[in-house]
């Protein structure tokens, strides 16, 4: 396995803009527009909450977090797509904060904004 | 750059767990518990919305929607961390619902659920 | 009307809990028990947040802020009524907070939190 | 006391925005528009619903929910003067959707939604 498995990701969804992939559920949502996509990134985000509020110690639990979060993840790469944007902005994002100095910066950061 | 930034950074937050770093912003939310790093799931979800509700065309409005994923993926590594979990785990899921057959898995399962 | 629409649909929910009411919406989201409401609070936060960005002047536009915002609070109920509490804990607390002194109060309470 | 306690907010809120106070957490809010607003409107859902996780019978858990549920509902009210909207737009808006058939209209208008 390799995590360029968000990468991969992010190409089939931008394929799938132009496609004729008229009835997938990835098509539906860029036809919904922003809205239906952002109400995902809501709906997901809350799913993550509860499956971690009940995910202590269980495998079970483990799991539900799992997929929770690769749902969180997948409709935020969904979301970035749609806005013409590609993980790697955000994954140079997250390197050009932490690279470094760790996790110090994050910290400085979040005092200014 | 590499995506394995999502693994170093998941490395460094390992090694905070156990770190003498009491005074970081990461240890603050470890020591909140749960609750603390889900307030900040919610708060970043929200912000990414808001952010693409903003950010149709203009470049600076689309460095403000990255900024803000790239805030929702670092608590959600946050979070995996506090839970005993790797991004690999989520990673793998996204990989095993999508890897051969596109994203036709993810409406079934969906329909499923 | 009055707005003792909250103290009438709290009376309702809460006759609903020990009714044959098997089939209605609220009677499913009972038996989903605290997740199945909770997830309803995170979905219609986030589209309320969603009206709001989309509302500024048109009337059709506040009109769908309100609805929004009704089924927010309407789920609130549920809430309430599912773990044994009445908008009336609530309003009263809003009412200790605001009553005397206005909105000061808050500001003093939100430093401490 | 009262529900009315909703109108008066509303009419202390509606105050605020035209008055001299400048340094009130509610004159913050609004001088932040729509965005500063809706951020605690996710804020304080993701509160409401990690309360509730963790409030099943204690009384300071139950006292706990209320305070957040009071922080949600409040905040709603901030936004509604923000747009020019008032509570009993809210208010009836679930009487009309309620007042007669009780409860089974809701789940009739969420099919067609």
């Amino acid at each position: 396995m390799s995590d360029d498995i968000l990468r991969q990701l992010a190409l089939t969804l931008e394929q799938r803009k132009s496609a004729d992939s008229g009835k997938s559920y990835v098509a539906a949502l860029y036809a919904g527009g922003d809205d239906s996509i952002l109400k995902k990134i809501g709906e997901e985000a809350t799913e993550v909450i509860l499956a971690a509020k009940g995910s202590d110690s269980e495998n079970a639990d483990a799991a539900h977090l799992v997929r929770e979060m690769a749902d969180l993840w997948f409709h935020s790469l969904v979301l970035l797509a749609h806005k013409g944007l590609h993980p790697d902005d955000v994954l140079q994002e997250l390197e050009t904060r932490f690279g470094q100095s760790g996790l110090t910066e994050k910290a400085a950061r979040k005092k200014e904004g």
